[in-house]
């Protein structure tokens, strides 16, 4: 029921497509995030139109909330959130040592720490550096934010979760570090999670039923010694697809860096998904580097705050609640085909955002979505015919 | 480029339509409530998908912003919004004598005390029952609930903003007035209302370009005499149709008396508008006295908090949060058709109002709007069927 196929390289860069039981996702491409089983106030029709190929949701959010009994007795996570297309899950790992700490630490949200202000949706303890859960050799135990209650992880666990949430791509528990981690809690807890891999892939192997693939996670922080040896050790096991994880340095030379070390160390043949990086700049870097798929909040995040991507702009994004807006009776962006674009102006958004109107948020994440899925589609193109470098230059060009 | 024309009658309900310049409206009509230029999160196709035929805003919230300047400058409401169907603006009197003295008294909200829990979007002041607002004969000052700045509004002010709107129906500016006003109180506010309608319809005639209609409003509180005065004076005036507006009393039989005294004294061949009303059991008894025209809030403000219409329940209503459909794979209504009902269960909405997801509230707007539309549809046909009074029995029994 999986397949990858490379159809073409350009450099390091590649396109092909992962077929997977429902559905085939040509790669590289952006996974919409849909952490609770909904991608923000829109439907799956909505989904649908923007061109949305392949959605990923949340482990730790989904077993605290409905739980995946539940779930699985609506029929599956695809059935209940009434997704039909490629549905992937992430383990939990990173939520679990961040929102825990926050937890426990009381503190409400600290500023993402990861290179490009994008997190994974957690939150460290900026002061301490070190997440606060109680962590052994069998899984870590740690406080639902949502009641205080003590929960438990395990490698096991997760798998058995992950299988009755029924995501055609799941992936491995974790131990997370971050960038204040030392090198010798690092390797520890890459140690950790090499052993967790190999007995959430024993767990799998006992009960798949071929719907499913799995994923391990390169982990070793921003070291270039621990990222080799841990891509090494996953790329030697039986997993269908890589994701890289955990702490990716402090700056985006630091990532780039990791991705340079992991990479080469992979099986060739195996898709690898980069997990919480994608903002435009990031995306070019990364499917340079080898990387077929990457989830990201930016798009829903940032149009939130009214925040739009936009090509010819800085950072590719416009401040929809700029005062330049105000009678701007264009659309966003003139050659953009989504919805939000092909109705309304610039002037219209803005006044949905100052007036504090919930369309005005569906919209903006809306054109983010079309904006992103278009620009994969350019560069899945671009890889095809040996363009990649100059498609990026032209869009690094102001 | 306006025609109103009554096909059938069954007892006084009547079926029609109203022809304006930016369709038909088939009557009698749910009229969406889209305050600010947009109905809960809902683009123009959902609102179409739906099935709705007018949306109605207000003048008050759009002075105030993001002006009507702006609008008339983004060519007009209809475009601005992305809504090429009818259109009404509502004057904004009732807001300048609510939210005004919400404001001035510093309280946020407070409940509605028009019968039937739902009122225009505005809150008197309980305790003193007078809206603070500084009225003269010329019109009203009152205070911005967005900067605290004065504002002034006069009966060929607010005709003059509302043509720049250019929705297809406009409205006079009225005095509103509150159950907690004494009759003379309540006959002075009617008296200079009435005066000011024929100052609307001066400066409307002046400045008229064919493409809007204006409607008068009937005051005159729960007064029987005043209510016929009110009619009277109102319908014997050029209006292309009459609101009724102002308090209907303390209870739903003062709001059907209120209704019984009014509509018989207006001109039958014109569309009558009931202000702010629309609840299920409102919707029969209404359009029973003879009502084309209402608009509510009620669909999307229960939306909000996870209340959903159904026929077979208590008051027509459904708390989605309630425990019991926490694994229910039913859609909230079998036998619904909308775009809620045809992909998501109880059990995911409930999920989603309990975790706080946007894609909630949409969903539960869609699908009470969709209902009143659907509702409204049957009870045209029974209207033309004279099965009204057995559509309404039918509606009633539990």
């Amino acid at each position: 029921m999986f397949r990858f196929e490379i159809f073409a390289k350009d450099g390091d860069a590649r396109t092909g497509r992962l077929v997977t039981p429902h559905g085939i996702i040509e790669t590289p491409s952006f996974v919409a995030v849909g952490t609770l089983g909904s991608v923000t106030a829109m439907s799956v029709q909505d989904l649908k139109e923007i061109g949305t190929q392949v959605v990923i949701s949340n482990t730790y959010h989904l077993h605290l909330q409905p739980g995946e009994d539940l779930i699985r007795q609506m029929g599956g996570l695809h059935r209940f959130m009434g997704w039909d297309g490629p549905l992937m899950t992430d383990s939990g790992g990173f939520q679990i040592f961040s929102l825990g700490a926050a937890k426990e630490h009381g503190v409400g949200k600290i500023a993402p720490i990861f290179p490009g202000g994008e997190d994974r949706g957690g939150h460290y303890d900026s002061k301490k550096g070190k997440p606060l859960v109680n962590i052994d050799e069998t899984g870590a135990t740690f406080t639902s934010y949502l009641d205080g209650s003590r929960r438990r992880f395990t490698p096991e666990g997760v798998i058995g979760i992950q299988m009755k949430l029924g995501a055609d791509i799941i992936l491995v528990l974790d131990e997370c570090t971050s960038p204040l981690h030392d090198y010798a809690y690092t390797k520890a807890a890459m140690e950790r999670t090499h052993r967790w891999s190999e007995r959430s892939l024993k767990a799998f192997r006992e009960n798949r039923d071929g719907l499913q693939a799995l994923f391990g996670i390169v982990q070793g922080g921003a070291y270039r010694d621990l990222r080799e040896e841990s891509a090494a050790f996953i790329s030697d096991r039986d997993f269908e697809g890589y994701a890289i994880g955990g702490s990716l340095g402090r700056s985006k030379e630091d990532m780039h860096q990791v991705l340079e070390w992991s990479i080469p160390l992979l099986q060739e043949n195996r898709p690898r998904h980069l997990l919480g990086i994608g903002t435009v700049e990031d995306i070019f870097e990364i499917v340079k580097r080898g990387i077929d798929l990457f989830d990201c909040v930016a798009p829903t995040r940032l149009a939130r705050t009214g925040t739009l991507f936009k090509k010819e702009e800085e950072r590719f994004r416009i401040h929809i609640r700029n005062e330049k807006y105000k009678n701007d009776p264009l659309p966003v962006d003139e050659g953009c085909s989504c919805q939000t674009c092909s109705h309304y102006s610039r002037a219209y958004l803005r006044h949905m955002f100052l007036s504090g109107e919930p369309l005005g948020v569906r919209l903006a994440a809306i054109h983010n979505l079309h904006f992103l899925e278009t620009l994969m589609g350019r560069i899945r193109k671009a890889i095809k015919n040996g363009r990649l470098r100059e498609m990026h230059r032209e869009w690094m060009e102001k």
